[in-house]
């Protein structure tokens, strides 16, 4: 599963593969088609079969499968490690949409485990705890595609030059308090704009400035530059407890949205979850969005923490590296 | 003279041209292959034709053309800038060797000037107060090759990637000291040292870390790894000023030798070219740089300034950037 690919970075997308073999498993342009086929669509986070196989019915266009979620983590403390492999290959065997599995920042044997149990992406996440301070998984070594959390453009860029085929933002898991989450897709956002007007007026010391400052190559960076956009996919993540959420990230210019805890947290969670799934597909007409955000019983969304009153700011870990 | 060349870096020297057009000026294999030719040779500082004459005659492979030498310069004080145009062109007729010249860190039209004139390489210095300290010139935007001073692997590696054909040590110019030369060839073979022993082990996480720390791209930091030398030549500059001074820095590695203020301000100065000369090609037989060594009237050398009681440290400019 897990070969010495000779994959080189291209920041458009387009392949440079040392194989020459056409389309095989592993080449950079599948592993980020796969994340762009689940454009638009909703990820939800599952603790079991049951959970699963309500995603799916709600419409979910894959599951992420944990053995706690975000905010019993948070509550349980201690070190959270990748999920059991016998509940990841229960749910494999039970639902027909990709199944999706975290490991530990940094912990290349947790992500080559996952790899072997054939999950279909492999999300290096913060809500675990990172394995590695310094550094994070190098990615192109893996066939199994990887999402990498990001709270700016020179984050989200390093973990792309690292081989991630997605990006979600950081958000702050666990809090049901989508502030985060919005703040950092605007803080990406704005930061576009930025090396945008630097490549359009042709400011190429300026944009190697930006690039040694974000600790990226000239080369991604001006490609981006010229994009406009992320070379992957970039899904909001982190908080989002309600339709309103997901309309309002999409609305920011994200390609999908992940659900941690928001919606089995909940006694209405195949309601919810329908509402955030058509919520997200509908964003653009608000009348939808209302209809969705009417489907939920509010009384029964996540309380919600205020992320400056934390102890644990998950969205933290592997910032700096 | 001056095209947007649409060149991209390659750290091993093989040429990425968008022009497609065969060899033509300003490619990447002609700006460090004219920089190559230059490999085991002497470069001299020269203020007139009759210097350049002199060096010609002593066997120098290329002349540079200051206003003052770097000891008058640093005594001067006040701005320094690019030579008389005037002068460069008198000195361009009357020597068959190629000519350099210098220019303002970061002045892109200084840099625009020289290569109008037809010079044949074009030295980005310190020697001349900076023109913009945050930024150096962007040199795939020109056809002449240029050369660029660095005290560490990451700052050459900036240079290398902003478009540089060639790279010299910074050492502390003007002082007749070789120590600061000593130490930056030295670090730089000691970090050429550690990335290759990461290259061989296959650390790509360490790489990618060194590569953010350099403020370069993982691809040139790889290429250089695995070459285990800089992508372009390297020569030794600052502070040269015996025979025995360019055989050290030869032996430690150094493709040639730039010599600055070490010659025309001495009263032997056509025999201590031929001595510099000689124990730069024969630096491999110490008899002959013994013979060179006595060639020179040690009376006549500079006196050498201690390069850490000085107020001016030229060596530093440039560098953060």
């Amino acid at each position: 599963m897990i070969s010495l690919s000779g994959q080189r970075l291209d920041a458009s997308g387009i392949i440079c593969d040392d194989s020459q073999g056409g389309i095989t498993r592993g080449t950079s342009i599948l592993k980020r088609g796969f994340a762009h086929m689940l454009k638009n669509g909703v990820v939800m986070d599952v603790t079991t079969v049951e959970q699963a196989k309500i995603a799916e019915k709600a419409g979910a266009v894959s599951v992420m499968v944990l053995d706690k979620l975000p905010s019993d983590v948070r509550k349980a403390g201690g070190v959270a490690r990748t999920a059991s492999i016998k509940i990841i290959n229960e749910i494999m065997d039970s639902v027909t949409i990709p199944v999706m599995a975290k490991c530990r920042i940094g912990h290349v044997y947790e992500g080559m485990v996952l790899a072997e149990s054939d999950v279909d992406m492999i999300d290096e996440s913060e809500v675990l705890t990172p394995a590695d301070e310094h550094h994070h998984i190098w990615k192109w070594d893996f066939t199994t595609p990887f999402v990498n959390g990001a709270r700016s453009l020179a984050e989200a860029l390093r973990r792309v030059e690292e081989g991630a085929a997605m990006i979600r933002t950081k958000g702050e898991p666990g809090t049901g308090n989508v502030a985060e989450a919005v703040t950092h897709i605007k803080k990406v956002n704005d930061e576009l704009r930025h090396i945008s007007a630097l490549y359009n007026s042709g400011d190429k010391q300026g944009l190697v400035r930006t690039a040694r400052e974000f600790g990226v190559s000239f080369d991604i960076l001006r490609e981006t530059a010229k994009l406009g956009r992320l070379p992957v996919v970039n899904f909001a993540a982190g908080g989002i407890a309600t339709p309103a959420d997901a309309a309002y990230l999409m609305s920011l210019g994200c390609d999908g949205i992940f659900v941690g805890s928001g919606i089995f947290s909940t006694n209405d969670a195949l309601e919810r979850a329908r509402a955030i799934v058509m919520a997200t597909t509908f964003w653009r007409e608000p009348a939808k969005v209302s209809k969705a955000q009417s489907m939920i019983d509010e009384r029964q969304s996540m309380l919600g923490l205020d992320a400056s009153q934390m102890d644990i700011r998950m969205q933290e870990r592997g910032g700096s590296a």
